[in-house]
């Protein structure tokens, strides 16, 4: 795989996402360039020395020249063009994104013909602020960096994908576009909910609740600071899978209702939560070491090692 | 007021609020000394030279004999006991408290034929740790410390307590004991539960979903960490409050599943979830400079400066 190793990479969209990789990767020692719709974005990027413009076409038949691998960075509504798009001047390079959700970007890549050169991906990092101003070098430090296992996918991509993640300073965990979508549901299109809910609750007390507020409803109601199209745009698009973890999550809250007001306690919610808590504060990571990609059910074995909280943090 | 200045105070209870309560008054030039149940929490601060006794009586005795402010520092579950020795061997002591919930202190505190000297008061810091060795001088530093109006409240006692709380580096914020819990219930214990519920929906994802979880899912569950009987004491004293905003959670959260189901959007949620965090983030204190303690209906209008966002920085 030397012949990939820092291969150019071509960034869609240059947001806090896009935006920092740009920069990790550069620090990486990629050759990086982009493409941003905004043309603010592009004046800031180049303001920075990052060679990003506003015309896509330009960036994807640059990348179509140098074999780039193509990293699609923006919010899922606007995924689809992007697609067409690289269907049209791109068809062959590899592909990954760092979209919040991946079945419908699997399903998309697949609908435009280009799922056989596309890994997913989704680094988890992130902050409420957004744009080019907001991008930092070292998001992806320590970070983990999903990265798609699902049937058919390519050894060869899957391994550029990874490296660049790793060369981001961020560990791999392998998962399916499924169980991804799942897990997220949980971990973090939740959280946001939740967050929304709960700054709407601490609102309707007025000046006196908010002056009152300290540190549980400041970290709790953190991620309601994003902008709403883009909280729209990360929870949306995985509406089954968070409709389950929602329809659960009112099972637990009403039974915690009914145990608090008929017999005054929340003795159970809690024992759980701070179980669920104490799980998350202990969880290991141990390193997959045993899976090369290309090897014998190398795909189903990295899934499991996944879903077993397994990471890679380096390649063969 | 001059003679109230710095005089002693006696504070029952060594945990974290109480503990970093001897601290802060320590350094703010105080004369303090204090009660713990636990013979570990008394060692723990008598080897920091921490005045900390387990001998209740002898501690409200040299409190009775010094005219001490006497403040209950131990969760909600405790506070009986300590009324009923103060009632014995300190009843002409002023008295207040840094409970989470004020209804039941004061309806305690009643009960004890305490009431006349009692001020309420809470201050709005914590950690999710626990016990004298998460102390810290400088815990109130730019908090907020809620300090009763209820009717009734005695100019003279009520500065005390305010003078304490300023002189522990925080602002003072005048509430009833109605509207605290109320406050409370939104801004506390509301974050508490949600928490706790989003922990168990993490762990419910097993090592997959906690290892890809990041900052939501960390700040969102913060608090569950916290030792599961602290949080019971907490929340439940404050049942009926919390019930209330608790079934507006869930009307919320319902509304937003069915409208995720049936429309595929969370807008109305989002939009309103984040005006409310940006009314958090404005909310500006003012300055409560032209009501003094024992003026003509200062406790009404001590409560409605409160109501509407105002602080005291001072006193007069």
């Amino acid at each position: 795989m030397t012949s990939d190793q820092k291969a150019p990479v071509c960034v869609l969209g240059a947001g806090l996402i896009g935006g920092s990789l740009l920069r990790a990767a550069a620090d990486a020692g990629y050759r990086v360039w982009g493409y941003n719709r905004s043309e603010s974005g592009v004046l800031a990027a180049m303001a920075d020395g990052f060679d990003v413009t506003d015309d896509l076409q330009t960036a994807l038949t640059r990348a179509a020249e140098a074999d780039a691998l193509i990293v699609i960075a923006v919010p899922m509504p606007a995924v689809d063009h992007l697609l067409g798009a690289i269907a049209t001047f791109a068809a062959e390079c590899a592909l990954t994104d760092v979209v919040s959700v991946k079945g419908p970007v699997l399903a998309a890549a697949h609908a435009h013909g280009l799922s056989r050169r596309y890994v997913g991906g989704h680094p988890m990092a992130g902050t409420s602020e957004s744009g080019w101003s907001a991008t930092d070098s070292g998001l992806f430090r320590d970070a983990v960096w999903a990265v798609g296992v699902d049937p058919g996918t390519h050894a060869r991509t899957w391994t550029r994908v990874a490296r660049l993640a790793l060369d981001c300073g961020a560990v791999v965990v392998p998962v399916t576009a499924e169980d991804h979508d799942h897990a997220v549901a949980r971990i973090s299109h939740l959280p946001h909910v939740l967050a929304e809910a709960l700054a709407i609750a601490g609102a309707g007390g007025g000046p006196l609740a908010l002056g009152l507020a300290a540190g549980s409803f400041r970290d709790g109601t953190r991620v309601a600071a994003t902008a709403p199209d883009l909280v729209r745009a990360i929870c949306e698009p995985n509406r089954d899978a968070l409709l389950t973890v929602l329809d659960d999550m009112l099972t637990v809250l009403g039974a915690a209702r009914d145990n608090l007001r008929e017999q005054g306690s929340l003795v159970d919610l809690i024992a759980a939560g701070h179980d669920g808590r104490m799980a998350y504060e202990t969880a290991e990571r141990w390193e997959i070491t045993d899976i090369r990609p290309g090897d014998h059910e190398w795909l189903e074995r990295m899934r499991d090692a996944g879903r077993r909280g397994g990471v890679c943090t380096a390649l063969a």
